[in-house]
């Protein structure tokens, strides 16, 4: 798992009025991010059986599907359950191989954008895909316009105002770069061959 | 700890080439933050004795300060080893705590502001602000501008603008609100007298 695609929105979400935030994983206990942070999940898979919101994050070295197929299962059992079903980054990829996308509108992290048609899904170039109960967000730092977005919706605009002004996000980015279409073909080209990798190799997990 | 002002730059930071990022914490193992996550620290404080560069957290209910004393002299002596001294949100009141910002150019958390004034600070309204080999960021979500800020200072432009791309940074927040010159009074001054208690309970403690 990527940690600021959790992180962001957990941040906001958890100051909802009255929201319990679980974190779950295949088996309780430490997550090692790919970063080398290690965050702790409450709860396995097994104990929840039902959510408001869903929020799958992303990965930099998806192993997880393939080594735990349940995930897909649990994914599509609580989706059955939920308000909104959202994701961050390649987390959309979980969702859509769930089947959960299938001529859905969603988006993921830029560089496996083509990746989302493997599902059935209308890939959606946006920060922030909204297409019925499904949220997806473009790629790690896009989590937080999400969850900021969900939090309008699920308890009013001006809460969700108070929430970004506690965390004072008036981002102000040294370069204006963040997006693929803002910068140079042959740095787009460089760092997305670098992170194809493990993409394919989340692919040959679940396919 | 507020875990994105930890998170955000700690995205950014451990991609920069050859870094080996250390999470320190005044005993090492499970940190819970004022979300309900739990982090993990590598490492207790007299485990380290040096940094090339020093990111210190804010909190939104900091105790540390008073039941360990000990942190001041810690920052004190790890900045005496640094590149660069930095710190996220509220994290500038523990640097001024420590002595380092006495005289220099600092934010923090808008909420906070009027607190870097005890610490001898000439207060800064930037998200962003340098001093010498100091570099604090306003609240929370300021940090990762202010790791991007700084990566590209280490290691040059180019590297900063592809963790940039690579996070997929190009902000898009549903409202132009996250800093408090932009939000209607009443909101600001709500908000503030919610946050201001924790501030003066940590004050009380290091005063």
């Amino acid at each position: 798992m990527t940690a600021l695609d959790f992180v962001g929105p957990h941040e906001i979400l958890s100051r909802l009025p009255h929201a319990s935030s679980l974190r779950v994983a295949v088996e309780a206990g430490c997550i090692l991010t790919d970063s080398g942070l290690v965050l702790d999940a409450d709860l396995s898979l097994s104990d929840v059986s039902e959510a408001d919101i869903l929020v799958i994050p992303g990965a930099g070295n998806a192993t997880s599907l393939k080594t735990h197929p349940n995930i897909l299962a649990w994914v599509r059992q609580i989706h059955q359950t939920t308000t909104w079903t959202t994701s961050v980054c390649t987390g959309s990829l979980i969702l859509g191989a769930a089947g959960i996308l299938n001529g859905i509108k969603a988006t993921t992290h830029w560089a496996a954008f083509e990746r989302l048609n493997s599902y059935g899904v209308k890939p959606t170039h946006a920060r922030v895909v909204e297409d019925g109960k499904i949220m997806t967000a473009a790629g790690v730092s896009a989590g937080i316009d999400m969850a900021l977005v969900l939090a309008s919706k699920v308890v009013g605009p001006e809460f969700a105002q108070t929430i970004q002004l506690g965390l004072e996000y008036d981002p102000n980015p040294p370069f204006d770069i963040g997006s693929p279409d803002k910068v140079p073909k042959e740095m787009k080209d460089k760092l997305k061959a670098r992170m194809v990798s493990f993409f394919e190799e989340e692919s040959s997990g679940h396919t």
